[in-house]
């Protein structure tokens, strides 16, 4: 069996974002990204902060097991990027043997096969605010392999800081006009416990982001969606 | 054409609740409920506050198309109870020939058959704290057609204020588990105008929600959301 590192195995909790909002899950932290995004919330994977275990799939999902008991039935897999980890396909075919379902976030740089067999996937390409830069071909071929040769659901998700986030979040729209759109609220302040201010802070830059949506043309099919673990909880990591 | 009592048409602005959260939409609230629930949040579409205008189809089109411009194509029809208004048949098959989506929510006590041409069907039980008692056979009815004659997106939402209520929600959701379910705070302080008192309020009792669904075995696949609208703009009226 191949190991996979592993930051945290946390929850149930509920998926604050994205396709699946609301769902109660449990998640899977990988260690690991190809990517530096300027305002990355979970640097602590890839940052050398926190050391990641070794595990193999069946400890992660004796681990899972033994955490989440009878009250979960999804598993949500993190990063980092997972999808830089071969060894996450033993860990998605021991879960589905049990009738959980998974889901997945990657930014859709690197291929996995495993892919087609989980449940929610979300490509969350970056915006310029990350300074990332997209491959634009890699990300085509990600996507069509995922459309063509899946019957998972399939969502695209950009986190919005500003107006050229924005401007590129159409981009992708405009690009893969079948698949299902989210915009998040970019997080900018990782670092203040103060929950309360963090709070009004965060709804204020959701309701920017809503009102730019709402005049937009180009954003008629869009979702867009706060982090609602951050509105309950803050910056609290594990939850 | 039939008249449809209308009592606003707002919008654009973001679906706050359920299935399509997040998503760009305009609203149609309809007058009228054959339900009296005791924590009504509409109540001024039947307790005779408000006095809706009688449209005919292509006036609320037009009135939409006026007021959406080029920045909407999702539409959602909402009350009372819109399930009333057999003439709302014609408003949908207009929207449909512009290629507009459309949504609708109704506690599912009386058909209409332009149910089955809707993108977005929520329905919405009401749960023992509203005083209103569910009609099991005709939400059976209801249910089978929906599953057997449609090919739209369907969802069960049922709003929670307390323990009993959750209790009829996983009956709920037991007894059609193939559908979306979805679980909603309930906002029992309708009154107020203190947004940010309001905020903390709704959190908190969401964050309840969250610690209750977590802990039910028999609520693992459920979604729990918020009312966004309510977190952004608390309890104002056409927003
Ligand atoms: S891709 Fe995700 S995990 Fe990687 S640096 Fe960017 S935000 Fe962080
Ligand atoms: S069914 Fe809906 S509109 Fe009718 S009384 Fe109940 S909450 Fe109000």
């Amino acid at each position: 069996m191949k190991k996979v590192p592993v930051l945290e195995i946390f929850g149930p909790t509920i998926q604050g974002e994205g396709m699946v909002i609301g769902q109660k899950t449990m998640f899977v932290r990988t260690g690991g990204c190809d990517y530096r995004c300027s305002w990355c919330d979970s640097a602590f994977t890839w940052d050398g902060s926190q050391k990641p275990d070794l595990m193999q799939a069946d400890e992660i999902v004796e681990k899972l097991e033994k955490q989440g008991g009878d009250v979960f039935n999804h598993v949500t897999i993190s990063g980092g990027n997972p999808a830089l980890h071969s060894g996450l396909a033993e860990v998605i075919s021991l879960l589905q043997n049990k009738g959980i379902k998974t889901a997945v976030e990657t930014q859709g740089t690197i291929w996995q096969d495993w892919m087609l067999e989980i449940d929610d996937v979300t490509i969350s390409p970056k915006p310029p605010s990350s300074g990332m830069e997209t491959n634009w071909n890699k990300l085509d071929m990600y996507m069509r392999e995922l459309l063509n040769h899946s019957n998972n659901d399939l969502s695209l998700k950009v986190v919005i800081f500003d107006e050229d986030d924005l401007t590129y979040a159409a981009t992708v729209h405009e690009r893969y006009p079948e698949v299902d759109m989210f915009l998040q609220t970019g997080n900018d302040e990782l670092e203040t416990s103060d929950n309360s201010w963090l709070l009004s802070h965060l709804l204020e830059k959701y309701e920017w982001l809503v009102d730019k949506v709402l005049q937009s043309e180009r954003l008629n099919e869009v979702k867009v969606l706060p982090q609602l673990h951050t509105l309950l909880w803050g910056n609290k990591q594990g939850v």
